[in-house]
């Protein structure tokens, strides 16, 4: 579970948000491992043995149709509600900027909610082309983007490009885009499994303004932007069908 | 839930295995939702009211903690027990294509060990230079992938990098190496859910040739090859340390 912060207190207040469930962190599958400490570069690292919990046959069946059904209910929800969500709900995350709905930070979602209604009306009007906005139509999405001030949380996801070792070098981050967007998938579950809703965002261009409104190094690119909360009353969603599994797997 | 297929009776077989959990789609955040269907191009869709599950605060909180409870156990696991694992046990997913345990295809998953590892060598011998195989020393891993003959199922997940519409024209797929990886992330949070265990791989220029060994099309390129079972009995992992949250999450 999440630590409570021990810095200013507007930070404990926020850190007192659990990390309900998530490790994004730069997972490089395969090349390296999902946990990494940033200074340890020995190759002896012990190897240790991994028992997890077991269900039996019946047990796993069940969970399955239960975590199924669960996240067959999921949706982008752009509708969220201004409710407060209790703050030990939280996931943890590589690099993300979670901003809270203290008066204080209402300044700071605003200044992010117009630099980002500034640059996709420029997306909209120009830099997307037509074929991109006719796609979109469908969604009935435009530049105005009125969750960023109403929804609770603002969950900022950057990806970090390499890091930085304590004597100044580079350290490589493999495959950090997949990496960090598997996190959020996972984030999106946990989400799920608490009855939140979100919708994954990644607005065009935004990235370089946000950073350096949210005072982050060079070594951070913004990734996904994910507004947190409850759903609106009135809260509708694209009357979309996903596929059936036919269509989308093939088993050989 | 996931629907039996009508078709051959292996493609039956192995279709029984239930969608678990998953939505490996094309999605592209903000610019397209997460269910599309191919042929609609209409932009005009009926939004529908959306109004999800509820839970009281408590229940959201001990929630939150069982689920983290859940996904911290979860491991890269590179040493998988042959035992079979339950068929009604499945991912959904974007293009995958699940190989199972049964005779007839164990030819196929030990081709496709071959290629795997044919590429591996020659990219730990070769491609990935001194650094990345110096990085990856630690995790004790090589281009022998056991775990490709030992593992009753092996998931291959594949991008679409564009769809084609009944026309024949091309239809865009917008942030689909994002979109496919935050898939990804569910399956995993599905697999951890019931049990089983997995690493999630990206086997270097693997790709062209698994996809013409699986005779699929062009327009599909090979993201990640997860093998899924039990873990082994002497099963080991690297014993890494994940980040806390201060470290990686700043909330302002």
């Amino acid at each position: 579970m999440a630590l409570l912060s021990e810095l200013t207190p507007i930070l404990a207040l926020v850190l007192c948000m659990v990390a309900g469930f998530l490790f994004l962190k730069s997972r490089a599958p395969e090349t390296n491992d999902d946990e990494w400490v940033e200074n340890n570069e020995e190759e002896d690292l012990a190897h240790v043995p991994y028992s997890p919990q077991r269900y039996p046959e019946e047990t796993m069946l069940q969970r399955s149709k239960d975590f199924y059904s669960l996240m067959n209910q999921r949706r982008s929800v752009r509708f969220i509600s201004p409710e407060p969500v209790p703050r030990e709900v939280i996931d943890r995350g590589q690099l993300q900027v979670v901003l809270t709905q203290s008066p204080g930070h209402l300044d700071t979602k605003h200044k992010i909610r117009l630099i980002v209604e500034e640059e996709e009306e420029v997306n909209y009007r120009q830099r997307m082309g037509d074929k991109w906005v006719h796609d979109l139509a469908r969604l009935r999405t435009n530049w105005i983007k009125e969750y960023l001030d109403v929804a609770p949380y603002l969950i900022l996801i950057f990806k970090q490009t390499h890091g930085i070792l304590l004597n100044g070098k580079k350290k490589t981050h493999y495959y950090n885009e997949i990496s960090v967007s598997i996190s959020c998938g996972i984030l999106l579950a946990a989400l799920q499994n608490v009855g939140l809703v979100t919708v994954t965002t990644t607005p065009l261009n935004c990235g370089p303004q946000l950073r350096l409104l949210l005072k982050r190094p060079v070594n951070e690119k913004l990734l996904m932007l994910l507004p947190v909360g409850y759903p609106a009353a009135d809260a509708t969603v694209p009357d979309l069908k996903r596929k059936n599994l036919e269509e989308i797997m093939v088993a050989i």
